[in-house]
């Protein structure tokens, strides 16, 4: 088959993609977007996504975006080691974390991590009580994530370790200089997730590929891409 | 088989569920939440949707929650009329407009109708520039509006306008009394959307059910709802 064509930039959301791409055993070759250049905001690009955001996923059904989206798209045409399958009784409950993961949690990092888009002038009391929200939100993933295997942390990653463990990473490195608010520790069952995220051959191609550093979910430091920028 | 049951509240983001489980002819019953008692803070509630967010769909899954993944689930479940197939090849592009919904627009909407909720002391920076943002996202949505036929605003409604057509009810009418910045006409392609959807069979037995008045998404009054409260 045409390999797909996924248009990253090193510890994007793309991450979150490619994690997928390669648990999925899917084909595919990645397109650098240049950040320092603000190539997203090109036309080019915003043939592929018209919201200027990476990644976008070019496939033989035309350019997709949004990350939970794409995810969900993979798991579904490549089968269901990840996610469960339409008719599976897990499957409702399933996509309810995976769009939380999308509508909730991610959200809210964008907040932090970019915060004067959020709001004029002082950024200060936005930014405090988003990392109030943020350990409230990671508080309640912690007290469900029993009952959400075999979804996460389970033998073979599922799409809620490939959009959870990326955004824990984040949490811990970004802003640069400025994340002694985050311990992953205060959630053991979330840092065991991260723990066996670091282990799985998906994450090691990954790591190579965008310079990652070692425990890159667990206990991670800021990347040394071989090409391009995160921000 | 059966019935679902929609745990809802008068103008709330259950409508979106109310309508789609309507247009999908699945069979299900209504249990109000209580908004005046905060009834979705209980344990009870919290039993349904751990979020303490309204709606929970309960069905023989189990209860499901978030708005977007009930809204899949339903049409995944029922046929093809809500969403394109699985095999569709406008699958990938209608989901990434589904969580773009879910995870951009949606959220946005959250905070200026709970700005106390996303910042402490003065909101009016963030719910300013916030206002600004769902502009940007509505001019982004106009743009993109041909290329999402049939799926908006075509003859039978679909998810996405079961999604999109109360949040601009919404918009138009939260926070009470502060929504003069909000002009549907700006947008001409979503106020036909929204027009459409006023006339379509589903719309009649939701405004019977929740007291939404008439023109219920192009041009909305405030609900005067059987039961409970939108706040």
């Amino acid at each position: 088959m045409t390999p797909y064509r996924l248009h990253y930039a090193p510890d994007n959301a793309s991450l979150c993609v490619r994690l997928a791409l390669l648990r999925a055993g899917a084909p595919f070759e990645t397109a650098l977007v240049d950040r320092r250049s603000r190539q997203q905001d090109s036309a080019a690009y915003r043939a592929l996504n018209p919201n200027g955001l990476i990644p976008a996923l070019e496939t033989p059904d035309g350019p997709l975006f949004e990350t939970g989206a794409i995810l969900l798209w993979i798991a579904d045409r490549h089968g269901a080691a990840l996610a469960p399958g339409l008719d599976d009784d897990d499957r409702g409950r399933f996509l309810g974390w995976l769009f939380w993961l999308a509508n909730t949690l991610h959200p809210a990092l964008r907040i932090i991590f970019y915060p004067e888009r959020h709001v004029a002038g002082d950024t200060g009391p936005l930014v405090a009580r988003t990392r109030e929200r943020i350990i409230a939100m990671l508080d309640l993933l912690e007290a469900e994530a029993p009952r959400l295997r075999p979804w996460l942390g389970a033998e073979g990653s599922s799409l809620l370790d490939c959009y959870l463990c990326p955004q824990l990473r984040w949490l811990a490195l970004y802003p640069q200089g400025d994340t002694a608010w985050f311990d992953l520790t205060r959630w053991p069952t979330l840092h065991a997730v991260a723990e066996k995220m670091d282990t799985r051959p998906e994450t090691a191609e990954a790591q190579r590929a965008e310079g990652l550093g070692p425990t890159p979910f667990s206990a991670p430091v800021l990347p040394n891409p071989p090409e391009g920028s995160p921000l």
